[in-house]
């Protein structure tokens, strides 16, 4: 392991501060618009949802991302997501942006937006605008700060997400920091719901969003809550070189380490974001090894952690094997049953419950204890190849419904 | 309309019988067996999962349907599955088409069978084949038969789905019937769960098989309980010419007669096991119209009535618009949401809620009476071509989860 964690998430690199404010968006008694800014110029990268319904602040971001500009802010709002919003959505994408430019003086092609919350309803755009003014006023690059933003972004969360790691270029400590937000909506096709990332690296354009978009693949769009990919997924990741490291513009050692540090933070983002899915008791986690090729791999732990009735299997720890199997059948993937071996995973151990076409006498009572921990995996060996992959999901409980029934009131 | 609904199911044609037991393979206390019966020869037609995992009994049924020998009779057990169960599992087939043969005196090739139940465990042999005998012995063709044996295959099912009809071709009165099973794990993708439809149409092979193909394709294809494929999807047609109509085999007025019969016997089938899915409380319809094409249409509507949110929308009378924009976002069919009209439809009346990228203010109280009917259809207008496709789903509630969480014990 070439990084390390730290305390901290989008505030830990050098030159990046945060603030948060209740701008009363769409909550009551509580902050809902948070900004990360840095005063350096950052390159950045992006992922973003590939729903044909796109939110305004994905088509603002991806013009950002896409033009080449420089990124100094993101601001973000939870409540209201802005899309199916039409003119007027985009519209308070840019006024957004321009209350930044006023404040900070920074051109507001250079200011990033995302929103999360309901869709189909305009954002109250005054309210915008004060809340990014009291935030200029109080921006800090203090811990505290970036996890007071991983608060105000979250809406059905039941927890902030974020991390930082740190490891070294040449003779110079990086630091790697990130927040994100599920928790319903989730079953990203890009990235996630909405994320961001910040760095002190000194790296190319090109090399930033190739490591992003590559690290996306096996991290947020491994995971799932419940099978509908947002109009929002947002990933965001703004460099701005303070750490003062040789710039890295090929695919070198250092960028490796940069990788696999980029590969941790996006991970355990995800994993958390699956853990806190709306109404979820457990994180659900499907491992598939010895398949045939990757994509095989990814679709069928996928398949696994996204149905509904494997779900709901994993949340009443019922070792109703036959759905992980049913699931795997219809992904997609070609493969023979009698190649495949089942296993459920946790902290309680390990239990053989398909093997290759037969079904082994197995004890039930143990394969509950097993299930009835908070992290269940489901482990399923394809014995035609070597390619791997891990999804994450969560389990679906009367408190999904509960949530989701009446989501807007 | 060219048909007449009259009372009864599988037994409603001419020459076939029906027959139910309480074998005790899985369940206490109520019938779990049914057969039904045609002296007479008959050519068969049938869809099946398109899951790799196939039962069991699947594997069997395709091979009587493609060898062209002709079909006597269906040996349906719910309780059980059948799959994930190897070379046991298909032992088990013969052995009950065998004990068939010795009961009623017709080739063992001739008998299809078919399970619905629990994945990944063994039939008990000696139950079934003692359930064939006891049916074998009060076969009857009896409304009642049809009705019991249309119970018989239920598992979480909450009411029994039959339905038969007739039309005329030449001078002759044809009859048409069947019975089908939800109600979990229904995501067809060839036709659904379980379904038996029963004929005394004189037709040929090939176009009997082209009509149910067809119709399946607006009809059991088009509806879902929870995304999940079963490994055991199975619909077969019998038909044994008592009718003593001339034979169709062209697609001329009495085959298109014919298929319209078929079409409204297998949609009323359908609507059924959609609003009887596992915890519903309501019918959940997605009507397309106006697509650039017909499988545009049928990608947007299914994708409607899948989505987890969009069921748990329409479960709390939540007129969350955004939910069905963000599906259709995801389907995979093309648009522009510029060109999307969304309506809330039900017996209480017709509200627009989406309107070409605008977002019309609407009652929400009147949106919400909408959405309390015990049908709610949300009605999209793609304005974009003139294809059409109606899919079927149910609501999203605790129930589900509860159901599904300890199916098992």
């Amino acid at each position: 392991m070439s990084y390390e964690h730290i305390a901290g998430g989008v505030t830990a690199a050098k030159g990046f501060s945060a603030a948060s404010t209740a701008a009363g968006i769409k909550y009551v008694g509580r902050e809902d618009m948070a900004m990360v800014y840095s005063k350096e110029p950052c390159i950045c990268a992006g992922t973003f949802t590939t729903n044909i319904v796109k939110a305004a602040c994905v088509l603002w971001d991806k013009d950002i991302v896409h033009s080449g500009n420089p990124m100094h802010a993101v601001v973000i709002n939870s409540g209201i997501a802005n899309a199916c919003t039409g003119n007027e959505g985009f519209d308070a994408c840019i006024k957004t942006a321009e209350a930044v430019e006023e404040a900070l003086g920074i051109p507001y092609s250079t200011v990033a937006v995302a929103s999360t919350g309901v869709i189909g309803m305009q954002l109250p755009v005054d309210k915008l605008v004060n809340g990014v003014g009291a935030m200029s006023d109080k921006l800090s690059d203090t811990i505290e700060a970036g996890t007071d933003a991983s608060k105000a972004i979250m809406t059905t969360d039941t927890v902030n997400k974020e991390i930082a790691v740190t490891f070294t270029v040449g003779n110079k400590v990086v630091t790697l920091g990130g927040m994100s937000k599920g928790s319903g909506m989730i079953h990203p096709n890009m990235c996630t719901m909405l994320g961001f990332l910040t760095t002190d690296l000194k790296i190319s354009k090109a090399l930033l969003q190739k490591a992003l978009s590559e690290v996306v693949q096996d991290t947020f769009n491994m995971i799932t809550v419940d099978g509908d990919t947002s109009t929002n997924d947002t990933l965001l990741i703004m460099a701005n070189g303070l750490a003062d490291n040789v710039c890295i513009d090929s695919e070198n050692a250092d960028y490796q380490t940069f990788k696999e540090a980029l590969f941790a933070v996006c991970e355990h983002l995800s994993r958390k974001m699956a853990a806190d899915g709306e109404g979820a008791s457990k994180l659900f986690t499907a491992e598939v090894i010895n398949a045939k090729n990757k994509t095989a791999a990814r679709v069928l732990a996928r398949a696994v952690v996204s149905s509904n009735l494997s779900k709901a299997a994993i949340y009443g720890c019922d070792a109703n094997f036959g759905r992980f199997l049913c699931a795997m059948g219809y992904s997609g993937a070609v493969f023979d049953q009698e190649d495949v071996e089942l296993f459920f995973v946790s902290e309680y151990g390990k239990l053989k419950v398909f093997d290759k076409g037969t079904l082994p006498e197995f004890d039930e009572e143990f394969a509950t204890k097993i299930m009835s921990s908070k992290e269940v995996t489901v482990l399923i060996n394809m014995n035609e190849g070597d390619a791997s992959a891990t999804a994450w999901g969560c389990d679906l409980t009367e408190k999904y419904v509960e949530i989701n029934a009446d989501y807007r009131s």
